[in-house]
């Protein structure tokens, strides 16, 4: 981690744990990219993976956002899981629990075998064993495909976790009741396609991805 | 909507609808911003409101990306709600039920009453009537808050739902299952602060907030 992204507020949220990374990507779904377009800022949700110390980004050749972070413009990734509310005695002091993590830099487009393997990741990433279920992807859906990498070197994590801190005592009623919400995303059962044949059994890489949001 | 943010790729995914809008943001929970800082993108997530049809993003005066965003740096604010997994018979064909919005833009901090409301909204947006519940907020506190209003002008909204679609007949096999997996946001029983004395029931606030994730 640079200096650069030292997060000089609320620093006891910010862990460098490299396991807590890893955890947090695994868990999240979306990514917000943020890229600068004639120097403003764009932030769009995508498809990530993670692989190993790389972060994964997957998209359409369609979309001018990638095009432009696969030409080598700086980028930001950011993951944010979202653990639960947290109800304070004070709406000052309502915060959220959360897991969050920001990477930079520059990332590169793969090709060939690395953007076959780097597609398979994303695919995999949330529907693990889907990419032996399903036929080779052609050599034409893979030029229309892009596949970032963006090393995990410049990246801050901040998590926030437990119960409200109501901070020193500035007048709150101990009768308030304090605490969290809980939240996290659950799947339902998978719903068939219209034209799946009736005797066609969920796939294993659908029931274990279901199985993960339970 | 400007030119500028009108989406080239997968028009149809574009809803212009004012309620789609809307009601996404009603649903979400976190935003996702993202401003330049000496030339690249930055992207962090905050607790926001709608209100009307303007669109508070809450934060401390700690956090430099939202001074910077109050002195009028442009800004591009982004809310995803992620609805399901689209599995289809092909990776490339694999995609994701969401609904997301980007408003871009100019905040203004506000100040005052304006922000007392602005941070009510941002309080009641995940905890309906929890600001009567609790003691006012202080001056100190209030200094410490920035509240920014951006209005919901420049905006974009993109929304995915439905079954998987294999697009054109390219070697898919009709056995292989596919489908979608929907997703959504539950909260667990509240779960009450240490310091909670055992008589105090979880209050109106929080039981409607439990209820919106049921």
């Amino acid at each position: 981690m640079t200096d650069k992204l030292r997060i000089h507020r609320l620093a006891h949220r910010q862990v460098t744990d490299r396991q807590a990374l890893h955890d947090l990507l695994d868990a999240g779904v979306v990514a917000h990219v943020g890229i600068v377009r004639d120097g403003e800022p764009v932030v769009l949700p995508v498809a990530y993976a993670r692989d190993g110390d790389d972060l994964l980004i997957h998209g359409s050749t369609g979309a001018g956002l990638l095009r432009a972070a696969a030409a080598g413009e700086p980028i930001a990734v950011t993951v944010t899981v979202l653990d639960g509310l947290v109800v304070a005695r004070s709406a000052f002091d309502n915060s959220m629990n959360y897991r969050s993590m920001m990477a930079v830099g520059r990332a590169s487009a793969l090709t060939g075998e690395q953007k076959l393997h780097g597609l398979r990741r994303v695919t995999e990433h949330v529907l693990p064993g889907r990419w032996e279920e399903v036929r080779p992807t052609s050599a034409k859906e893979l030029a229309a495909t892009i596949v970032l990498r963006l090393p995990l070197t410049e990246v801050s994590v901040k998590i926030r976790s437990g119960g409200p801190s109501d901070g020193t005592d500035d007048g709150e009623d101990k009768q308030v009741w304090a605490g969290v919400v809980p939240l996290r995303t659950v799947a339902a059962e998978p719903v068939p396609g219209d034209d799946v044949p009736a005797d066609v059994a969920v796939p294993p890489s659908v029931r274990r991805s279901a199985a993960r949001w339970r």
